[in-house]
């Protein structure tokens, strides 16, 4: 078995590393990562510029290619260019903070496991819902586990499962959700402020704004100590209003 | 009525300026777009650096606010910071080229749309099916219609119309479909070159590879020679593969 593992945390995160040693022990592993912090990307592919590639070294080994772009650049090139043989899974994370509810939308290590999707790979998305220092442990076993489970069942065609592990003692998780996408989203705000030089600039900042009831969400399912399984698409089509729309005349 | 009209193909592009002009006639608008071209960058939205913002002037008059940063930023930005006044609609466009497909992943100019929807505004993205010089008048007229009939008809809470006008003369349009999104992907490769010092680089390239079979789709339904409006939303939970997940027995 040959897995990709991917974050948008960087390549020198800890998050990836402790989620590509776990796997090392069931894969070969490849790390391919972009070069620095991609959080909140989105899924940006390059196009607009040329894309580099380095060798990236931990302890004086060689642990994975550095990308210069986006966590989904990172994949589509590692699967159409670098690498040789084929990806049998790809792993996104492991993030450090949580990707629920409209997040799913803005998040790089999401988009990183969409683009392996969009590519035909089975995919994980992995994140921790704490933007505090934490061990990285129960994150990358579960991760471990539920890799061997999805290479042994398979997922549908363009389904990928998003995964977010409650930054709580090992001993509190109690169980596993198979979740739905929570409805929660930003409480935004821009500190507006003055640069040295006196001219304006704007900060965007913020906090979730906790408004889902289903404890079926990703994001209630969390806060209950449960380790939350999203199984995520993108047949974006809203086929109720679709059928609404039928009726508008539009032409 | 206030419009916010927004891009992903730079403030300067032809297609804003279209859509701004025909949209004035039934609103007072108000543009908030990126300073440069943006395409491709997904939902990403900037949160590791400051947002600037200026003024920015066509034929030497005021057309609107020049953001440097992202589809999304800007319509966020706008909403919460720059404007007074609340905003009735957000219409993102005219992209120079099709957003159809895996493409509605990928496209800034939905991305600025979904941002609308995120804030809580009915929102639509517009797009051009070339690359091509084109006229944006026939695009531009049928956003004005969609326009109205969006505000008097609303949409349901977290579903824009993604909406792609075939580049063909005016007399050939068939009609308008309200389609799904299609299910075609690209056929992506890069392009391996060195540059003048002798360091490599990767460039993306690719077609479209065309494999949609049912006619209700946005990608043949323009090859048809159809409108298509596509009603869009995040609820990405695959609620089929959820039920077949909750037998897996993961904790």
């Amino acid at each position: 078995m040959h897995i990709l593992v991917c974050n948008d945390d960087g390549i020198d995160a800890p998050g990836i590393y402790a989620l590509a040693q776990e796997l090392k022990s069931i894969a070969k592993v490849t790390v391919i990562a972009p070069d620095r912090q991609q959080s909140a990307v989105g899924h940006a592919i390059t196009m607009q510029s040329p894309l580099r590639v380095v060798e990236f070294r931990k302890d004086g080994e060689f642990f994975g290619y550095a990308v210069k772009g986006t966590p989904a650049d990172a994949v589509k090139l590692g699967v159409k260019c670098l690498l040789q043989e084929p990806v049998d899974l790809c792993v996104s994370g492991i993030n450090h903070g949580s990707n629920t509810a409209i997040n799913i939308i803005y998040s790089g290590t999401v988009s990183a496991a969409t683009e392996g999707t969009v590519l035909g790979i089975p995919s994980i998305a992995m994140s921790l819902t704490t933007y505090a220092e934490w061990d990285f442990g129960v994150a990358a076993r579960f991760a471990k586990k539920l890799a061997l489970e999805v290479m042994k069942r398979g997922l549908p065609p363009g389904t990928l499962l998003n995964v977010n592990v409650p930054a709580v003692p090992e001993g509190e998780i109690k169980g596993v959700k198979v979740t739905k996408q929570g409805i929660s989203s930003w409480a935004d705000t821009f500190d507006r402020r003055r640069d040295p030089a006196g001219r304006e600039y704007f900060w965007l900042t913020g906090t979730m704004d906790v408004t889902d009831t289903d404890p079926e969400t990703d994001q209630l399912a969390i806060q209950a100590g449960y380790i939350s399984v999203t199984p995520v698409h993108y047949q974006l089509t809203d086929e109720v209003q679709r059928g609404v729309m039928q009726g508008w005349g539009l032409w």
